[in-house]
């Protein structure tokens, strides 16, 4: 083969008491990236659409991941060839859904593809990782892992990197709000306390290990009740206007449970079934419209697979 | 039935990475009871063997135990007799395995049986904890839902009571080392600290989370690689004479991990398979036999079951 399309999903990442360590992948939102075989030894982005983004490898997220892949795969077996990277981004920069990730997995899922794989998906996960540090100054997985492996992944630890991926229920669906807004990373991180009480990180661990638990068992109800976070979420969500109103009226119309989708502004529901997640959004849509802020919202099943090949094209 | 034998498990609560939320039930370690109808409309305690504690109802943990599913189940059909309950101890008092709890599982487990099961297990856990007042002057789950219930059990929260009850992998053994020393209660409260680094926290999200799956998924090296107590462990350590080097002889030897049992001072390792376990715990021994303390130690299967009936008179 010698060019690829691939689609890249959106990610929900710091899961709600999943702070950090757990994200999910999403089904209808997502970048689309093809790769093809080049004559020059090196990698080479061509095309970006959809976003105005820097063409320098060095300073493009999916340009610093390809690049860590590519140079790691030389090691293995020299090769003669390089790749060429066209970007057709769909998902909106600092929307909180993984925006950046998307491009960084899907560069070095294509370019395994295209080499024969000899790279894991969990090797993948560090190559992409290179590639968040453009975007946010450091190496982490959260969005990443659940965009490569698809369902739900926890980010058990560092060192070394551990990632579990955990299969989705198969009713459980997403609602992603999108408010046009800008929250400022150097914001969402300066709200955060360095030292939190003992007492709501023994709820946020019953918390976590029963949302664990109900995910393997399938059990929506255990899920539903777990989806509190008491550590992050009453910190941050005044960085995003209207979140109690947009989170109570969506547990009203029967969400599974709500939060930040990574550190904002996007605000997520959970929600079993596709009926009860358009119903879920609407409800979040109505309200949502009566701020001035514009938005869009999005319902996604789970998705299982994470990055996939759209298309191959042999010349 | 007129009189009932219920065998009352040993348990492990605050495990590792879990504290105040996981517990386990052990299978070779347990208190006996004999609960059997009485002429007259009250709770009594006619006999306790191998340990020196009260007979008042009120100040004894199975006695309270026994008393609180009496008057509920009198709330619901008023019944002509009361109960009669010998206790055998068996379980250390203050050896970190449960004891009390063991006691006012096994008695509120045994009168519900005798009542032709009007309450669920679940329901038997609140029962219960009113024992644990009497014995820690607060209720609390942790060792309660798993001798009720046998394997693993989260509690997920209090409010209200939410306990999940997971699997053990077949193979899954623990080793517990009880030296025989006493930690004062007052003492492994007043080592912890109110506030924690938000760090720390995030940490033991992710080894819960892995522990968790790892149990569901039956991996072995994933509890192995979850089985980090960044909190509690470094803090209550020290309590214990010789903690680390138990450990690590345990960890040597193959453990998949290894901890403080509920607040000690008992030391506990989980382990695959019997043989290993057996290996582990002569290194355990090896090690504690160098120390002026006394100690016993046991092996066990995680008790799949929890508390059971042993025998059943029919007068």
């Amino acid at each position: 083969m010698t060019s690829i399309k691939i689609f890249c999903p959106a990610t929900i990442a710091n899961l709600n008491c999943g702070f950090d360590v757990l994200g999910l992948c999403l089904e209808s939102i997502g970048d689309e990236i093809i790769i093809r075989k080049s004559v020059n030894k090196c990698v080479k982005i061509t095309n970006i659409v959809g976003a105005n983004l820097p063409f320098e490898i060095e300073n493009n997220v999916a340009g610093v991941a390809a690049l860590a892949i590519f140079e790691e795969a030389n090691k293995r077996v020299a090769f003669e060839h390089g790749f060429e990277i066209e970007i057709f981004k769909k998902i909106k920069a600092g929307s909180g859904i993984g925006s950046s990730s998307a491009s960084a997995a899907g560069a070095v899922f294509g370019i395994n593809e295209l080499l024969g794989k000899p790279f894991s998906k969990i090797e993948l996960v560090k190559f992409a990782m290179k590639g968040e540090v453009v975007a946010s100054g450091s190496e982490h997985a959260d969005n990443v892992a659940p965009c490569l492996l698809g369902g739900f992944t926890l980010v058990r630890g560092y060192n070394p990197l551990d990632v579990i991926k955990i299969e989705s229920p198969s009713e459980l669906y997403a609602v992603v709000l999108h408010p046009h807004i800008e929250v400022k990373t150097a914001d969402a991180r300066s709200v955060l306390q360095p030292m939190i009480s003992l007492q709501n990180a023994i709820i946020q661990t019953g918390n976590i290990g029963g949302l664990v638990a109900g995910l393997f068992m399938s059990d929506y109800e255990l899920i539903s009740r777990s989806l509190h976070d008491v550590i992050i979420e009453p910190l941050r969500k005044h960085l995003i206007p209207n979140f109690d109103e947009v989170k109570d009226v969506a547990l009203k119309n029967g969400a599974l449970g709500a939060g930040i989708s990574g550190a904002g502004p996007s605000i997520f529901a959970l929600c079993k079934g596709k009926e009860s997640a358009q119903k879920i959004a609407l409800s979040m849509e109505n309200m949502y419209q009566n701020t001035e802020i514009n938005f869009d919202i999005h319902i996604s099943k789970i998705n299982p697979k994470g990055v996939e090949v759209i298309s191959i094209n042999e010349l």
